[in-house]
């Protein structure tokens, strides 16, 4: 994982658990120093690794809850 | 993206559209015929072309919206 650097600004949630300890968590991430976004992602315990992941801004965050709200879950 | 096929069985929702016309979606899509899956990631107009994603059971899809109700946004 060269060539960035993040900083874990604010753990907000783990979403769930893998077996093998990953966890798929909902962070605010400072990415090469820029602001912070929220981020959605797999972590390897001690968050050594980390998967693929989608950012978001908080607006883009708000339609999501909204749309998770709508549906039939 | 050779080697992997995907079906998107149901368009949820969309949550931005970025100035190049890239949407993030939420989707329900089917990875080499398995069983659906939901699934946040960018997409390229007419979904030529896909970001990074991560994909959710229905159960994480869940605990997040749980999550972003508790949080202040």
């Amino acid at each position: 994982m060269a060539g960035f650097k993040y900083d874990i600004k604010e753990h907000i949630g783990n979403i769930s658990e893998s077996p093998k300890g990953w966890t798929k968590e909902l962070n605010l991430i400072s990415w090469n120093n820029r602001e912070p976004k929220y981020d959605l992602r797999d972590w390897a315990p001690e968050h050594e690794k980390m998967g693929k992941g989608v950012t978001f801004t908080k607006e883009e965050l708000k339609e999501l809850r909204d749309i998770l709200n709508e549906i039939d879950l």
